[in-house]
């Protein structure tokens, strides 16, 4: 259904988007582009996948999306979206098979506005690495983060629920799902230690099959991590 | 209906939001804050607004938005909803008259690129006056926001429409208003000049009902301004 192997510059554009299904522009270990392949395939979905290069980007992308980055949906109409929020929002819109985002305005806020908070805990997951790899002292950082996982922690002790939006996996959780994933892989595992809740929550999300079946190993993860800390990432 | 004077460290938490009201925690010449009352004027909801002081932020009012920032509303349920684009669609998705976001999930999303696109746009407007007022060469920062215009002015040429999300006004030109009600007041206005469809755009918005009801002239912007960026914002 979809190639792996990333298109760069110089690549020829695809095709139309067959009918009935869409397609999303992705880079296999991008977290943001893992948040709208996470909704296309909890919600069962039927799309395909064509993954960029992010260093060399094709010229046809930057038409289709300026930014140049992932994920983008392209419907069979020529309809482009992205930004990883507003994608997966609008799938959740467009497909009503599995919500994932509650029908109550008020449910739906208190989600975005995890998420908006969740936007200031991604930051870390890149300045720590980059720290440790340029021999800086990161220890300030790592407390801020930790502190972060722990504020997680305290709001799912608050609200009595296995997940961020209640008993069930919802939208925010596969939106805070894709670092967590690389926790391991970027050394940030034990900080998990002292936030068991959030720690319980990443043991229940490896069980939901959307996570399951688009996974990566923390092995994998880490050295694509490594080639991307080296300024030269392996795309595939 | 509201209280003006904006209440600081020290003051009494305001008590329950009464019955068919909304509340709006704000501060009077709050580009962000602006927007919430925007929507709350264009769709005729009736609020009271409570003006906080930002620099000396009540207690009461970290314990609801423990960012401290505004806008922030309560409902007469006690449910506490930030971040200003959360705000404005909450309220638009809770309030059915004159819906301001389209009901298609692809139109809607054009609006969020667009609101996204131009949360970039947003820091020019504060780098800009700073580096004036430091006696800093700005002209790379100015030719950097005539270019964002050009890009919105170009927008408006390619929908061949008057307002950004079609013939009449939508959340989005509320979502970007607030700015450019303070071009004058920030040396911004001549930079209109090349952009005639943005600049048609802003003169009509002007005659827009709720953008008339919550104008403040560019004196009193300038006046605000010129306190804020002496690090004393005079937030009456």
């Amino acid at each position: 259904m979809s190639a792996e192997k990333c298109l760069a510059k110089g690549s020829t554009a695809p095709g139309p988007v067959p009918k009935d299904y869409i397609r999303v522009y992705s880079m296999r270990f991008c977290p943001f582009a893992q948040r709208a392949r996470l909704v296309l395939k909890a919600k069962g979905i039927k799309y395909e996948t064509i993954n960029i290069h992010l260093k060399e980007k094709p010229e046809w992308y930057l038409k289709k999306n300026p930014l140049g980055l992932v994920p983008t949906l392209e419907t069979p109409a020529g309809e482009v979206i992205y930004e990883s929020p507003i994608t997966c929002e609008y799938l959740d819109e467009v497909y009503p098979e599995k919500k994932l985002l509650p029908s109550s305005p008020f449910a739906k806020a208190q989600q975005k506005m995890m998420l908006e908070n969740f936007s200031k805990v991604i930051p870390y997951f890149y300045k720590i690495p980059t720290g440790r790899k340029n021999g800086e002292d990161v220890s300030g950082l790592e407390a801020d983060l930790k502190e972060k996982f722990a504020k997680l922690n305290e709001c799912l002790i608050n609200k009595k629920t296995k997940f961020f939006g209640g008993d069930s996996i919802t939208m925010i959780d596969y939106m805070m799902w894709p670092w967590f994933e690389r926790a391991e892989a970027y050394q940030f595992k034990q900080f998990l230690d002292g936030t068991p809740e959030l720690k319980k929550w990443t043991e229940l999300m490896l069980q939901d099959s959307a996570v399951k079946a688009l996974m990566f190993s923390p092995d994998a993860h880490k050295a694509f991590f490594k080639t991307f800390l080296d300024g030269n990432p392996d795309f595939d």
